[in-house]
């Protein structure tokens, strides 16, 4: 922490959290003054009868709603600008987005949408946006993206093979409302891969050189709650504990890193997931480890706590904790099943200087703790290729 | 923490932190829409020309201001009235608090009343104020209350020797404007004494049968803080890093207890301050070491955690551990220098009981890891007596 400057805090979004807790939307969408319901969410949530939930609960309290579904793994903008043309025809005045974190980014630029002219992208990058929105409900599904705290809707822009980011006070969700039994039947694959970008979002905001002691007690809380729960989530998907406790530290990480923004392994994801359309959590997974090994130096004493976390033996020295840090995540990472590498996905040595040169404009580059070249990026690629 | 509850969690209050933070209070004015600013601060901090330095800032800006100071220490109802009269005769939309938690009470009550009909004491209780006040930026000059972002307003009823508390959203402040620095001039009796009200505000919410982990990471860290921090700001008051992080502790501390509420040392340090006029800080300072002793059965795992922040010896068992978490409280008490016990404030075996059964009636008895009965809210008091 640097006592030389002045830091910001903010959670806008108010959070209900608990089994049961869907139970609470109706009233929660006319205390927030709605009469006309956009429930946004993905196909998958649909399939998985999800929305019906959702659906029946606005239904019993007599409160009408459209659906819009039309939403990639990758959100991209014109979904949004479809679901913006929906809700005008239709006259909602409240989004409740429900699903992953492409349903909700997807819902939060809807509502963001309802209160500010122009197109979407006008408003990309951090503060650019003038006017508050409708007021979005954000339910996830998955444990893992913390959309339902944060600033930020990352969306695609298939014909530019690019991902843009919009941050903005005004893009956090009105309530955040979590029930943690909705992600009971995501399937091991997605859990495992949400859960490791929740942790990522937990590391990249501790070691970060933004924060500061709010966002460092969340980040830990988060690291040891998915230290302890992950595993369980993924090969125990009905275990309503380790779900509960997935959904909150991917919840904690998000009011951690909100304020701080991340680090290498995001600034890296954002450009491979746009070019190679890997699952945003796998990617994250996948580089994690490489980027904990490259940044220990520039924070020993950060890493020797996620390593003790990780139940470092006493008998190592700070450093050597350190250094397991990275050796703890990459074996949960095996664990939970991923054990792809970049190279499964296409990626091939002659991509890495754009991927690298795309990655050093991001920022949360220099809040990083290791300054980077491109050479270091690129060699960060080369071993998640490797693996 | 219960799992078959729903909770929530709320940060109305954006928080601005660090040294030099003060500077930015006149642009914070503007973007928060006021044209003309009722200063708040207590005589105190007039004395200690920390006002000056506040309406120095507001002066090179230009913003007119209009200043406040009849404001007593444990302040009252006429003082709320009084300022509400005076920022409507000078048409003031914007409230500046500046002290501890006398002034920023007072503020806040101020700024809530300029969108509110009716009087203050109509909407004692928690949640019963139906609009938004104007807004009110909170800059403590001590580290205790936490005032800066909680719901809360306490204030005397001199005339009925009680104290009124009025919690709602509506009364968070808009702006949580945090100077450390306007912390250094504090003398050590009021740096020990609002010290001891932070740490009693973690620990309170830490073991409290209402929280969840969000709070409890943040009660954590703030415990830590303060075990770290209190002894240096209270013997070095210049030490402006010992002053940064009781800043920040005090904060923090305040994150946490807003949605849990606290337990049996605050409960009853309501009553008996009302009645014995004893600084908050000090009463909860001499009740904490004997509620903490009380509770610990109710609670082993979290005051063995407390412990073990305050350098509890490894080689202790977990009960262990966990009752000498009240023994390293009570020498924090001593070594900052509060030796009273309640005897001492004029509290007689007679009061006990009177002062036991208003005990009772708090909103922090119900959420206490041990269901007290009257006798025991009694045996506290009659330990604190004997100090
Ligand atoms: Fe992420
Ligand atoms: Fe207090």
């Amino acid at each position: 922490m640097l006592m030389n400057r002045v830091f910001r805090y903010e959670l806008p979004t108010l959070i209900e959290f608990g089994i049961g807790a869907l139970q609470n939307l109706a009233s929660r969408v006319e205390e927030l003054g709605g009469t006309k319901v956009l429930v946004v969410g993905d196909p998958g949530v649909s399939q998985a009868g999800l929305l019906d939930r959702v659906e029946d609960v606005l239904e019993r309290a007599s409160i009408q709603y459209v659906e819009f579904t039309n939403i990639q793994s990758d959100p991209d903008i014109e979904s949004v600008d479809e679901g913006i043309r929906l809700a005008k025809e239709e006259s909602c005045d409240i989004v409740v987005g429900v699903g992953g974190g492409s349903a909700l980014d997807t819902a939060k630029a809807i509502g963001l949408m309802l209160g500010n002219s122009g197109h979407i992208t006008d408003y990309v990058g951090l503060n650019k946006v003038p006017n508050r929105g409708a007021p979005v409900i954000a339910m996830p599904t998955a444990a893992g993206t913390g959309s339902e705290v944060t600033v930020w809707s990352v969306l695609s822009n298939r014909a530019a093979k690019e991902k843009v980011s919009i941050g903005s006070v005004f893009n956090c969700p009105a309530l955040a409302l979590l029930d943690p039994e909705l992600t009971v039947s995501l399937p091991p694959t997605v859990t495992a891969a949400t859960g490791m970008d929740a942790l990522t979002h937990a590391i990249e905001s501790y070691v970060n050189k933004a924060t500061q002691p709010i966002s460092e007690c969340l980040a830990r809380q988060a690291i040891d709650m998915i230290a302890k729960n992950l595993r369980l989530a993924v090969v125990q998907g009905d275990n309503l504990t380790a779900r509960y406790n997935m959904s909150l530290a991917s919840l904690i990480a998000a009011m951690a890193f909100n304020s701080t923004r991340l680090g290498l392994s995001h600034a890296l994801a954002i450009p491979l997931g746009a070019h190679f359309h890997i699952p945003h959590g796998v990617v994250n997974a996948i580089l994690l480890p490489e980027v904990m090994q490259f940044n220990v130096i520039g924070n020993i004493d950060k890493y020797q706590d996620i390593g003790r976390i990780f139940d470092g033996s006493p008998n190592l020295s700070a450093r050597e904790t350190a250094e397991y840090s990275a050796v703890a995540v990459r074996r949960l990472k095996e664990d939970v099943g991923i054990r792809q590498s970049l190279s499964d996905y296409g990626v091939r040595e002659s991509d890495l200087k754009y991927i690298a040169e795309e990655a050093m404009l991001s920022g949360n580059v220099p809040v990083n703790p290791r300054k980077p070249t491109i050479e270091d990026l690129m060699d960060i690629c080369r071993a998640a290729m490797e693996q």
